[in-house]
């Protein structure tokens, strides 16, 4: 017997990619909080209120789910962050962006960190599929930064020689490595410095320096 | 009976000291392989040839021998740094310690990260005590940063409104963010662009600015 491969949601009825998309939900919550070495598909399958026949239908195997939970958090970080990328091209839009960052952490007590790391630490030297798809993720939330500054350069706002695809490097891993130090202390500072760092460095390559 | 409590190495004779620092170091490198979840004691034990008595003697659980590689790691990351932190109250130390991180991760091929942050990012959100641990250890580290930068300030090279405690955080988290993209993608360039920010940062604020 063959079981039909189901771990694409393109295939399935709308009932199916709602039940589909509440068992990722639940894995990656429990992922989150309890890490993914220590979440099995038996925990999930509990959590979300199914079947065995139903989880396993959707996901053969951990690998499966693991997979899919990239995704949704790579989607949970950075449609939020949709409308606040296609406002970077200003300094103000700049400043929004990190705002909303820092605000983020504050609203979470600091906890938990960037899910999308919290995976990365876990999975990329482990399991390298995992670990692609991972780097995907930080090229799609790269692109999304990038697209901001492009339009600044298009409009002339960013000096001819600032690289839009670096200064999205920058944004990003300043983020990320205040993300790390503000999950380990409790305290929204160390991310509040580094996107600051990050911001002046955007803004030195401005043509129109806001005060 | 009562087991002594011998997972402080400071009341071990030299030869339990040895064997002590073995059974660490072992686990240490099974952690960061494999990950922390899926290194049991047993593993660990195996590994490291010793007897099931023995490797209780020095720790009572696996937590204990968790705690202990936090340690351990965090001096296997600062003490080759040492040198290093002592020279970076000049631009060409600064420079050096950018090089040394950027061909540290090329001779690993970019593999690993850096291992605190890998514990950081299996512990944080499990363990709260790790996580206390681990915060420490970053502040040993932007600690050494700041000493070089301190004796720069001393020594009137850096502006008088520059602070050597928010440098050391942005040379810090600059360091970490560019580490996460670098072990994801296998290249050393997100690295580099992170710390090129974050050295550009410290530049910009050193009264002799260096061609």
């Amino acid at each position: 017997m063959t079981r039909s491969r189901t771990s694409d949601p393109a295939g399935l009825t709308p009932k199916g990619q709602r039940t589909r998309a509440h068992i990722v939900a639940v894995a990656a919550d429990l992922m989150f909080e309890n890490s993914v070495a220590q979440t099995t598909i038996e925990d999930v399958r509990i959590a979300a209120g199914v079947s065995n026949s139903q989880i396993y239908h959707y996901f053969s195997d951990k690998s499966e789910l693991i997979r899919a939970v990239i995704d949704h958090q790579t989607d949970a970080v950075l449609e939020p962050q949709q409308p606040i990328f296609s406002r970077l091209d200003t300094w103000e839009g700049l400043r929004d962006w990190r705002d909303y960052a820092v605000n983020h952490q504050k609203e979470l007590n600091c906890r938990g960190g960037c899910p999308i790391a919290s995976l990365s630490g876990q999975l990329a030297e482990t399991d390298d599929a995992a670990r692609l798809q991972l780097a995907l993720s930080f090229r799609r939330w790269s692109a999304g930064l990038r697209s901001g500054l492009l339009a600044m350069a298009e409009r002339g706002v960013l000096a001819a020689d600032a690289d839009p695809e670096q200064l999205a490097v920058v944004l990003l891993t300043s983020l990320q490595g205040g993300l790390l130090l503000t999950q380990l202390e409790r305290d929204v500072t160390p991310l509040e410095t580094a996107l600051d760092a990050a911001l002046e460095h955007v803004r030195r390559r401005m043509t129109t320096v806001p005060a």
